[in-house]
């Protein structure tokens, strides 16, 4: 953007934060992501040996994980045995000076290793903890182990995705952790924000499943009214239509006429104006309530016809329409890769790999086409240490 | 949580942060939902009449949504006529007193409105202006309308979420639009903190569709290694195995047995030790290769007892695992309320309702089991007039 290229400051805006980083896997390495993405340094504390699990998890390209390096680039890298009094010494070095600690062990683990938000608080008043966990620090099934496909299943969202009569369907991104990631990072702001009136930091708490109820949105608005809990909806919006995915001749598309003049308006790029006073689809609600109908209706025009003459036609009378699109052409898309939304990092042997871009856009930051890789296991430990005097 | 009743302020990290708030629908009013819930003050200006088109969006209890009451809880509401000149004066006003303008017009709009970034900008230095929108503020396809599931049709979601072979499959849940609101709450949050050292305001321009690119996590990583598009995967993990829904008796459940020695255990509690030397199921890897047929194995030993039975069994053994839940079956589990995850609101009207809780949990702040309602059309033009002195 133009109004970028004049400010001063161009690093993130948590430029100057430190984040110390215990975290495995997904949600806590993708909060963590995004607070380096704001201009936080992440110093990635991992277990020796072995590192973080997401080394271990594919897709790999040459023995390396891209899983692990899209979602970790950018962080250094130190190994550390928190049993070990050696490594516990660096760890508490780290500690005292870190803004943020994020971790997402199971509760109690870290209050075994003598770690706890309990003995931090009392020594690191000023520090923000945030403990990602699947069911939360709190309740009866605090202890319980969890991932993403536990959380999808246990919190509804499988529940309403997929198709009715099928089989279960999980949402094809983890966005268990991801959401927990996100919601994590609004804590762990508002904390630091919180500390910068107070002077203390305080526990940020997020439970993945927690989160899943948290974007049930028009799910739970359905079953507190009805009290029936509702099931899945294939492709098409609950209480909008058309608002789906069509067929035409070669493949789908997604129509989205949410108001009559839209109805209208895309009975009238059909030829199909006659449905216009059909006595079922006068108004969303009757629609909605005859939504296979309206489907046949307009797929019965759709399908003499490409997606790409529909679309073409459907956008120049101004109908809201999409394509759907594998995510090769997502990434390929003028308007995301426009936007900066396919960035370039590396392995961290070197090795360059695409990977998502940040989708927060601030004018008075910098959005670099290229990030820094991720770490080698262990791979900033001489540079850390002599930062401490270690 | 015990630590919580002895801090003296209860009120949420952002008391005292007042955000004026101009969008309609969800991805806008989800992220100052959020403000909201993390203590900002939230003014939300509609068109006189009318009002926020999701007023007008189902379920509907007595004439009113129960869709727009459960996101726009504990905000103000004031009906402004942005081209009438006595309510510009009103809003001006609201603007000069305001830390954060939330927007979700197409680009375009607010500048033609006389209140862009660039104007706005000039007069109110300080001022965060988040515009959340479907494509973005810049590239080529900017002023293309977009709703949730545009989105996650040109986003890639769809095409890895549902089953081989079926048809498209949307996210149950409005995951464009909420994932938008949550990075829209990430970046006001950031820009606030640059406006703590700077003294200055900036754009923090969201996109729906980056948004979706930002959630695709490994199907990228699978897509930058490989150059293939994943398609999509059913129920399954994309390179975990077994982590998966399982059929039994009875319906399914989720079991999510990720490493070598979970495996082990859970071959053990099937009575199918067998499958331990079987040469195609010796790793994560194989087991991944060969996913259909670990499905297979498992479910001739699950299909014999009822999803209930094996839960139990599982988790006394320690391999990580949980039921499919509905709606309602989830909101009503022990730990979803154990954490407060649904809390009571009210219709403008005053009628009760359930909604989502908050899932970021603050050590150092109150999370009440309810909350302020939803605010009548202008129901508060009265008090913010007088408070304006106008």
């Amino acid at each position: 953007m133009e109004e970028r290229s004049d400010d001063a400051d161009r690093a993130g805006p948590l430029s100057g934060v430190m984040v110390l980083d215990l975290s495995r896997v997904l949600a806590g390495p993708y909060a963590t992501m995004m607070l380096a993405e704001l201009g936080a340094r992440v110093v990635k504390v991992e277990a020796p040996g072995v590192g973080d699990d997401s080394r271990q998890i594919g897709p790999f390209k040459e023995g390396e994980s891209a899983y692990f390096a899209s979602i970790n680039r950018g962080k250094e890298s130190i190994a550390l045995d928190l049993k070990a009094a050696g490594d516990r010494v660096i760890f508490e070095a780290l500690l005292a000076r870190a803004d943020v600690l994020v971790e997402n062990f199971r509760p109690g683990v870290m209050a075994r290793l003598g770690y706890g938000w309990e003995v931090l608080r009392a020594r690191h008043p000023r520090l923000v903890y945030a403990a990602a966990s699947g069911f939360g620090q709190t309740g009866p099934e605090a202890a319980r182990p969890a991932y993403d496909m536990i959380v999808q299943a246990m919190g509804g969202v499988m529940s309403v995705t997929g198709h009715e009569g099928g089989p279960p369907t999980r949402v094809g991104t983890s966005i268990g952790d991801i959401t927990a990631g996100l919601f994590t990072v609004i804590g762990v702001q508002a904390a630091l924000w919180h500390r910068e009136r107070t002077g203390v930091g305080q526990l940020v708490d997020v439970a993945m499943l927690d989160c899943q109820i948290a974007i049930l949105e028009n799910a739970i608005a359905r079953y507190a009214v009805s009290g029936v809990a509702p099931g899945p909806l294939g492709a098409r919006h609950p209480s909008i239509t058309p608002f789906a995915a069509y067929a035409c001749a070669d493949g789908h598309i997604v129509i989205a006429a949410g108001n009559d003049g839209l109805w209208a308006t895309l009975l009238g790029v059909l030829g199909a104006e006659t449905l216009a006073n059909d006595a079922r689809f006068l108004s969303n609600a009757l629609r909605t309530e005859h939504a296979e109908l309206v489907a046949e209706a307009l797929e019965a025009r759709l399908r003499e016809r490409p997606c790409a003459h529909w679309l073409a036609v459907l956008e120049a009378a101004g109908v809201p329409c999409g394509p759907l699109q594998d995510v090769a052409q997502a990434l390929n898309h003028p308007q995301v890769r426009a936007r900066n939304m396919v960035i370039g990092t590396a392995f961290p042997g070197g090795a360059p790999l695409l990977a998502a871009g940040n989708p927060v856009k601030l004018s008075a930051h910098a959005d670099p086409a290229t990030r820094p890789p991720a770490p080698v296991l262990d791979g900033d430990r001489a540079a850390i240490l002599a930062e401490l005097g270690l």
